[in-house]
């Protein structure tokens, strides 16, 4: 009967510890996106197969964990069909349910559901689990939490501008030194257009973003080499060496996109959003990196992506434009622009950087000693009203030995200790001692409370 | 390849105003379960299904929903096996996995893995969703969250004290009158065993708990009809016509149960937990209920229930202790005692009372209606200062009819409204719009913030 238990690979329990960190990410990150008017919804952990299939490549559809059907699964089929054992096909049948790959595809069917209750420009942000049945490596997981927020129902750039702040605010206050990079897939598209090539447009953002460690030359082979002519090669060498600052970067790529509307366009968005945002105070750089290129089959404007500076990892914080979030479910015309925070790699920087705020992870802050029946009577009206003035206090609930709760206030990482025994009872006070300094001294409720407070 | 989509019946999209309603429900256990040095853990969302099956009956192993493998699930089934159609069978083969049920069981297996971490007396809480493939009804859904908290390795009833505080605290601060109702396993136990028909005890609270309905002598009839004997029931009719307040039925049952150690056990935890109480200013009334019988086989103490006095619903908390949380996971000796909040009932009966504070609800506090790109840049400065003084602002992103502005306003419910035109740009001001009164007045970026905090 007794087995010894395990969870799913990829899973993850979250400790005490674990959960008040996790918690202090989400909390700033949730109490950002609120300034900024952003209101959270929820939507289903399973959704409908035939929502999710086909939305994330044929790769995608593969690690999609699906949920078998209650009852009879097996009814409808023929003996023939199971017989085929075809692991794919016949998963549609066993099963109509599946976990939400991401929070956008739910968002999507969330807004196509919801239309007429919704008032649009919709600014919502999401918070919850996805699954992918992924293989597990380290940093990747099988569940995990994305934090998305977008706007939808709006082609203001002024949107742009707003995340870039959020992001800037959140970091800001994580302490986490980052650069926020942002592209244009319209720039991009301009770049393909001049060139002619408009199918190559990874290869040569590949290709430029290798230029610091392989140097010009060897990226223009390696243009050649992936077929890009050399008069094309030709027309790109001001955007292969594009330099200096953001303005000065902006205004070369003007020149060279002179006759594509598009590139232009790319040109001016960025422009905007970066100018307007020069005046807002930003604590962190803001850099026009052309090299950014993240899911270019979705994005139709800016590209947004977030390195820390002190850390190597990947991008920490990443998102865009969008021209068609729903068109897939039948509502055309609804375009945004959102972000997503990697809450995992934000947890893993915070650990390295050693950055979270101690009160973020303290949880008790007062022990009282449990000395026996009566004691224990007297200090849990003490409790009522450190309780009342909002501080974190328990009682050990057993009379044990003086080492085991005071090394249960150790490992919990509770500051301050109340004794209380007959001396103190008879005086109506408490002796505090501070667990840290070893300090103790009497003292009255009144004074304790206002000590902790 | 459009399609119109749904989401699966039993499950819920919860739109920003139920959310922020939810988000105040937890937030209010949550802050309580920390007052009393709760700790919060998360498991993941699926556990092994040798973890899940076999612990919530053969009714409760239908009802979990199950993960398919990846890959080639037939791999390891015979052709005979598979042309056998056995659903139950053979979804262990097909599935290794499956969502959670409960909190119960999944914390019970992280006290088993983590053991060797974990402080005892853990005190730990989970707020998560579970799910269940229940036949989906009024109130009843297929995922909802449960709000747990429990104490593990400690017999201390300091610690069903604490746990009522907490109830009370809790109802308290929602502002719902409830009664707390408390009975303990070894009271039925002992009546159990004076009477001679140890198993027939569920029938005798069944029949009890009917007194105010169908009075004394139709109550002993469905006794007798249960098949309990003249002289059982002839015993019971002290316990039948139990009344007066807690402590005189405390002293009936002394004298009923005078024969039996266990029932007298059960009087004395009870005497305890309700006369500690007495000296800690509950708000709400306690309540010794003999007919509460939750979890029978799963209780081994006392039994909480929570029932609303202004709604008709069932129980909106309950709990209990038990003795052997892990025994099933091969750890014996962690007994605990735990209460669990139903968030979804507490949400009905918020909502019947109307008893949401508004700022729970209330989302941004002030919206700048956009005029044009010049003054909506004159507005992100003033909106830099609004929300770093931590106010939640927003300014529309077009600059579109001013209706549909005021539009959004409305249906956000967003209290206030800046008006940024060429005059207040020119005097460095906005105009400040109280949307309840339509009031209007020129303020400063100071006198603003001092408006709103």
């Amino acid at each position: 009967m007794a087995t010894k238990p395990s969870i799913p690979k990829g899973t993850r329990d979250f400790s005490p510890v674990e959960m008040a960190k996790r918690n202090y990410i989400f909390n700033t990150i949730r109490e950002v996106y609120h300034l900024y008017g952003f209101q959270q919804i929820e939507t289903p952990s399973m959704e409908m197969l035939s929502t999710l299939m086909g939305k994330y490549g044929e790769e995608g559809d593969k690690l999609l964990f699906k949920i078998q059907n209650s009852g009879d699964y097996f009814s409808g089929l023929t003996d023939e069909e199971l017989l085929s054992r075809n692991a794919i096909k016949l998963a549609s049948k066993f099963c109509e349910k599946g976990l939400r790959y991401d929070l956008t595809v739910p968002f999507a069917r969330y807004v196509v559901m919801h239309r007429d209750e919704i008032t649009f420009p919709f600014k919502r942000y999401q918070i919850q689990p996805v699954w992918r049945a992924d293989r597990p490596q380290k940093g990747r997981y099988r569940e995990f939490y994305q934090c998305d927020a977008d706007v939808v129902g709006s082609d203001s750039l002024l949107n742009e501008v707003e995340l870039m702040q959020i992001i800037d605010t959140v970091f800001t206050r994580f302490g986490i030194r980052v650069c926020i990079k942002i592209n244009n897939r319209k720039i991009l598209s301009g770049i393909a257009e001049i060139i002619g090539e408009a199918d190559k447009i990874v290869d040569i953002t590949v290709a430029i973003d290798k230029l610091d460690k392989i140097g010009l030359d060897n990226v223009n082979a390696e243009l050649k080499e992936k077929g890009i002519s050399n008069e094309a090669i030709g027309k790109l060498q001001p955007i292969i060496l594009l330099s200096g600052n953001n303005e000065e970067k902006l205004s070369t790529l003007k020149e060279v996109l002179v006759n594509s509307e598009t590139g232009l366009k790319g040109v001016e968005e960025s422009e905007f959003i970066l100018s307007t945002l020069r005046n807002l105070g930003l604590k962190n750089e803001m850099e026009l990196d052309l090299t950014l290129a993240r899911g270019l089959n979705y994005y139709t404007g800016a590209i947004f992506e977030v390195k820390a500076l002190d850390v190597q990892i990947g991008s920490i914080t990443g998102g865009g434009r969008y021209d068609n979030l729903t068109g897939v479910f039948g509502m055309s015309g609804v375009s945004g622009v959102g972000i997503s925070f990697g809450a995992d790699r934000i947890f893993d920087v915070l650990n390295q950087l050693d950055l979270y705020p101690k009160e973020a992870v303290n949880s008790t802050q007062l022990l009282f000693i449990n000395f026996g029946e009566k004691e224990a009577a007297f200090s849990l009206e003490i409790l009522l009203q450190v309780r009342a003035a909002g501080i974190r206090a328990e009682i050990f609930p057993d009379a044990g030995k003086m080492k085991k709760q005071m090394g249960y206030a150790n490992s919990k990482a509770i500051p301050f200790v109340a004794l209380v025994g007959e001396n103190e009872m008879h005086e109506g006070k408490v002796t505090l001692k501070n667990m840290e300094t070893g300090e103790q001294k009497l003292v009255s409720p009144k004074e304790l409370i206002s000590e902790l407070s």
